[in-house]
């Protein structure tokens, strides 16, 4: 059975994405509730000025918390070097930093040119390296940027070499628009795998055009071992209202335990986990055909002849 | 470029699912809208006495309209050979009779037995060869029954064969539960095919659990060139409410049209069919990511380096 890793980005991905404040303990009874389920690695937060992120202030707490839960892997995202000291002293496991593809959607989302990005990326892996700490790179926008359009495959891979030599132990491609389809998640997988080799573990998908799950089975059929995923699709995209943004955690399961994937989650007890957003946040749409759909047939029933 | 046929099944299986009665009219403006957004084939109704389905009693005068349509191919579900007969009469390109791998759900469903159903197979096969149309199978309950549970994927090999032998045609692998996976998608094409060739074109998906575009994309893989779909996923499945049904027209054209294959369809007119379905079915739901998604890129540009 192959071994997926199905990494949980709602705590970060969905929560700064929406308008509602998850109280601290709610966030805690998730990540308790998701590990508990057999969840390996959630992102709990990124370590971001609380002033432009309110929804990220307890950050650090969080990690504290979730390091007491055996086995767990505890990762957040950090936007620059700042960010990367304070989640090493926090405590994280790993960290990862978004390096946008579009050079227009870098300079408005962090006021860094490409160069600049790249020397923040030199910063943060040696942060990293001396805190003992992995370090993962999120090539974002790598499928299509909503405001330069196409991004050359060429460009991608350029920057995913760019972003080892600068001290990445861990890539991730990012579909941040929602524009990936399963063609192109082989091909440019295919392509940077070529300069990078395994270094390429994850996919960070959004279903806003219900190509998620097809996208993601098109990166495992190309080796990728880690895919990002948000409980209840939590997230919505804002430029497409009614639209799902993150991959749903759920459906993502469900389709990994029906393949034979080795996930390690209980997808019964994961779907309980959606009571705990439910109540904390009941403002907010839950997404996922899991929840209403019954029962599947069990991997050992379904290969039974 | 691949050429993908995308049949159109709104007509038969997403109207016979729900409780709206959709006039006459309003199936003839939608069968001509998406004959004009590029869609080449449309499963217009089903052949079945109209005390038990009242929503198909119109499917004859609908094949009649349809044929007026240049280009378009014009199907019919069958359940018998009265049905065969009857299609045949109206002038129908081909047919296609459902025979579910489920002899459980065959009998509650037909109440006809396997053997039974191999020997009515037979007759249609006489039928659709005297009258020069075309006659696919459709192997039903294929990834598993709601009330068999597993099916066996040796048994749906034995009946692919057997269903050649009776003379048909073509044959589709249909997921009338929604409960396959895209490996199982992937081994149980690649036997079929082992025993039936090129003769197995089709998969009638259905998205009940969200993998509907993920099991289009395992087939296509293995050589599928033909995916029923139905436009806004009509027909809710009666099992699993709030859960769409069919694979959405719309968001399949989306996949395949970014992946840079040919399916002839423009997704812009494609998209305002739905409002025909809005104006003449107002109490049933529309399903599909796509609508409120907002524009993907072209593939043109997708590629562009």
């Amino acid at each position: 059975m192959t071994e997926i890793l199905v990494s949980e980005v709602g705590l970060r991905d969905g929560l700064q994405s929406i308008k509602s404040i998850m109280p601290l303990a709610a966030k805690q009874a998730w990540i308790a509730a998701e590990a508990a389920a057999g969840v390996r690695e959630i992102e709990v937060g990124s370590f971001v000025p609380a002033k432009l992120l309110p929804q990220m202030a307890d950050t650090a707490e969080l990690v504290a918390y979730a390091r007491g839960i055996e086995g767990l892997n505890v990762v957040a995202l950090v936007p620059n070097a700042k960010g990367a000291e304070r989640a090493a002293e926090a405590g994280v496991h790993g960290i990862s930093i978004p390096f946008s593809m579009s050079e227009t959607h870098s300079v408005r989302n962090v006021r860094k040119d490409h160069p600049a990005m790249l020397e923040e990326i030199r910063s943060v892996a040696d942060i990293a390296r001396s805190s003992g700490i992995y370090f993962a790179v999120g090539l974002a926008t790598a499928f299509g940027c909503t405001i330069e359009g196409a991004v050359p495959e060429d460009r991608v891979v350029r920057f995913a070499e760019a972003a080892m030599d600068a001290g990445a132990q861990e890539l991730s491609l990012s579909d941040t628009t929602g524009y990936a389809d399963p063609a192109q998640v082989k091909r440019l997988v295919r392509k940077v795998r070529a300069v990078a080799g395994e270094a390429l573990t994850t996919l960070h998908l959004h279903n806003t055009r219900g190509l998620g799950l097809a996208n993601a089975l098109a990166g495992l059929e190309e080796g990728i071992t880690t895919l990002d995923a948000s409980l209840g699709g939590l997230g919505g995209c804002p430029y497409a209202p009614g639209a799902s943004g993150n991959l749903v955690t759920e459906d993502l399961v469900l389709m990994l335990n029906a393949m034979g994937c080795d996930t390690g989650i209980d997808l019964d007890k994961l779907l309980e986990v959606r009571n705990i957003l439910a109540e904390a946040i009941p403002d907010e749409p839950l997404y996922g055909f899991t929840p209403d759909a019954g029962p599947m047939l069990d991997y050992r029933d379904r290969v039974a002849r």
